[in-house]
């Protein structure tokens, strides 16, 4: 894939550089380790670095650069965490990478209404230490501790979204900033609304591209009272998919429903010393009262001896539901330890889950042509699902090979009715594909609000589409 | 309130009507009482006709009329059911109705992935109908049988909400028509996506003000296994509240929780002869497995004690618990017959959940010190209520001072966090609220989208903000 040279773009003002040193002191910074580490993200790409990197402690000193940024015509790209993939902080057209990880307040938490008001650099983690009392959690979870601007930007979700929902459910409303400085308050406090456009919507998921989010305010969850664990292999994934179907069919609100392919299961042997079946495995996990998690049980297990499948276990304590969940969060390093000094190339496919089974099996043979290793796992409840590529990264052919089998995935995915990406987003990599999951008049569409947001193509430039002329 | 008179503006174009009568021939009409029955909506508002109405049969009768239409400036207002409030079907700019009605084709159900394509035309009813036999339904329920497409249009919700979401959390995709006749899709059918904008939120709550939906796939969810009811009377508003906030965060997954307060029961007892306990009440569904409401209404029993619930009945047969909910479904009419030919001025306020007896003692008051008539209901889990403000429309003070209550509540809704609507939406008669809720530069963010869609200030003019300049 090739991108814009940084090299083709105007350095920085002189007077922006001024502008910002003034306002911010040492929390402007234009060194090269600092704007190295904000021009990348956790993806295989390359870090392209921004021209400088401000750090706000508040959504004044977002407004102050914004529109400073503004009037130099400079691009800004908003900086959480830096968990993101697909290339979303590389400053592909250069600019002022706005680092808002140091607003990290819990602004309010408010138990009675099960919402919590956050600035955008909180992360997921700390959000949750800090409802530690309150009998309520945040649950949406991405593998990293991300913070919660960031998920809100890319759309984030993570292991329990076949029951909690996405980001795109559980943001509630938004103070964002424009490209000339205007904030921008969106949504409110109400569960729910129909005054006017939806532009919470709107920005969750745009990757900074419309907005810079200053601040958040999300649902909570009751912790449930009872949670158990089950675990269970079966002889095929198409067995495995047929049983979450039925499952979630007969009205099992399942907590958290995951997938990991033969393969998957080898490497936590090799990683772990286990001597687990090497078969297709569903993971779950059931909320509910003491009585309904039970119940539940009873049903998965039920289920599950309908479609074959095997080593049926389930645990409510929770040292055993976490002896039983462990092969899954070591899912993503036992896989890169089957090829040390690999590079994973990582997917993000999603489907109807009545095709989930075929595309994880076409694509399981496509890898298997290919030669390459590439163990799948993934949120069986959505039907997302990731492959991770392992491949030499000196090997150009093998990394070929790798990328033309990932583009098919996609492709593939999208002529299910899917879509090219579940949870990292579009970014800089995915672009290609934005026409053909949406056709062309839809990309226009999104391009028309883009221009009409930021006419001079100042957020985040380059990302979800190529920098250019709105079509509108 | 005043509106633009119909008169200020130019007669449909000879050219196009020629072209619309070639076009469909009798499915096109200018007689005056279909014009008449088109241009009004379910509110108390006086009709405002169109010039015209065009009856589509399909996508592409939708594409030429838009298209046409665009050709020749004309105004276009899609009209579904015709059981919309707020006035968003009043021709305000005149024009064209577009009646899709005809479109009522259910295109496609797919059981495994719990979702339903259809036409804008289905009525909610329709689509249950053809669910039979499926295990699935389609959750949300409006008073009104009204079209998918128009509760899609107007982000509908119904009574059980709190359990299924509302059309926000309900629509995967669409297909719709902009203004010049161009085809966007939205969406798709995977459950979750990050590919770029989510123009299907954009649309959902739009009004037909951005496109016309022609197609829509919506989620549909598993029948419970067992349904339960309960019903339980509280000393006061306040009390009734805190025990829906309590079984709320107690993590009782309610399927439907509706407050009717004392007025409007003592309405019920007028109007079936009943001798209900005339306290505010509290009527519950609770969907699950049979264990799993047997629990939950241990659960509820428990709270309701724990906040002086009285008389707290409940039943799991349907037809015990069709006795049960009569009442709330009786509550409407009822509250019409308090007072033999008047006219009801709906309300639709929204607040986080913690502020909702506030709201709902404060509007009481405000409704008793103006003299005025109001049975209070609701979707309490929401934190959503109605306020029929019973007026006799021959007294113009008694309209004024009921309009300046309704004023208060939407004010005093958005000053608490809510919002003026909850389900009902802006359409002609609300604009004032949106910058008082939203801030001038979100409603210019609106206005800037409105006109990157529809430059020409075709789609449904008038509705959500005034016709006019974009300030984006």
């Amino acid at each position: 894939m090739t991108f814009p040279a940084a090299c083709d773009r105007p350095a920085l003002p002189q007077s922006l550089r001024d502008e910002l040193c003034q306002l911010l002191g040492t929390r402007f910074s234009t060194a090269a380790s600092v704007r190295e580490h904000h021009g990348s993200d956790i993806s295989a790409l390359d870090p392209m670095p921004p021209d400088a990197v401000a750090y706000a402690n508040s959504l004044d000193d977002i407004v102050d650069i914004s529109a400073a940024c503004y009037r130099n015509d400079v691009p800004m790209i908003a900086y959480g965490s830096g968990t993101s993939l697909e290339g979303w902080l590389q400053a592909s057209h250069g600019g002022v990478s706005i680092d808002v990880s140091g607003m990290n307040r819990i602004l309010e938490i408010r138990v009675d209404d099960m919402d919590a008001t956050v600035q955008p650099g909180v992360t997921r983690k700390q959000l949750n230490a800090a409802l530690h009392g309150t009998g309520l959690f945040f649950p949406i979870d991405p593998g990293a501790d991300a913070s919660l601007g960031g998920m809100a930007a890319t759309r984030a979700s993570g292991t329990n979204a076949v029951r909690y929902g996405t980001m795109r459910e559980n943001v509630l409303g938004m103070t964002a900033v424009l490209a000339d400085g205007r904030v921008i308050n969106t949504g409110g406090r109400a569960r729910k609304s129909s005054a006017g456009y939806d532009l919470t919507h709107l920005l969750v998921g745009s990757g900074g591209t419309l907005a810079t989010i200053a601040e958040l305010t999300v649902k909570l969850h009751p912790i449930p009272e009872a949670i158990s664990a089950a675990v269970c292999r079966f002889p095929s994934v198409d067995l495995a998919v047929r049983a979450v179907i039925q499952t979630i069919q007969l009205g099992v609100p399942i907590a958290r429903i995951e997938l990991l392919d033969a393969l998957t299961m080898g490497a936590l042997n090799a990683y772990s010393k286990t001597q687990l079946r090497e078969a297709p495995s569903l993971f779950f996990e059931l909320h509910g009262s003491e009585a309904g998690v039970k119940e539940q049980i009873e049903t998965v297990r039920m289920v599950a001896d309908e479609h074959q499948g095997l080593d049926f276990e389930w645990a409510v304590h929770p040292e055993d539901r976490s002896r039983l969940w462990q092969a899954r969060h070591d899912a993503y390093f036992a896989a890169l330890a089957l090829r040390p000094g690999c590079r994973a190339l990582t997917t993000d496919a999603v489907v109807p889950i009545s095709r989930l089974a075929d595309c994880i099996e076409a694509t399981a043979a496509d890898l298997a042509e290919n030669g390459l290793l590439a163990p799948i796992f993934g949120h069986v409840g959505d039907g997302n699902f990731h492959a991770l590529i392992l491949v030499d990264p000196e090997d150009q052919g093998e990394v070929q090979r790798a990328e033309a089998v990932a583009h098919r995935l996609a492709e593939r995915a999208i002529a299910m009715h899917g879509s090219c990406t579940g949870e990292h987003g579009i970014g800089l990599t995915k672009q290609h594909y934005m026409a053909v999951e949406h056709g062309e008049n839809a990309v226009d569409v999104m391009k028309a609000i883009k221009a009409a947001l930021d006419p001079k193509q100042l957020m985040n430039p380059g990302k979800i589409f190529p920098r250019g002329h709105s079509k509108g």
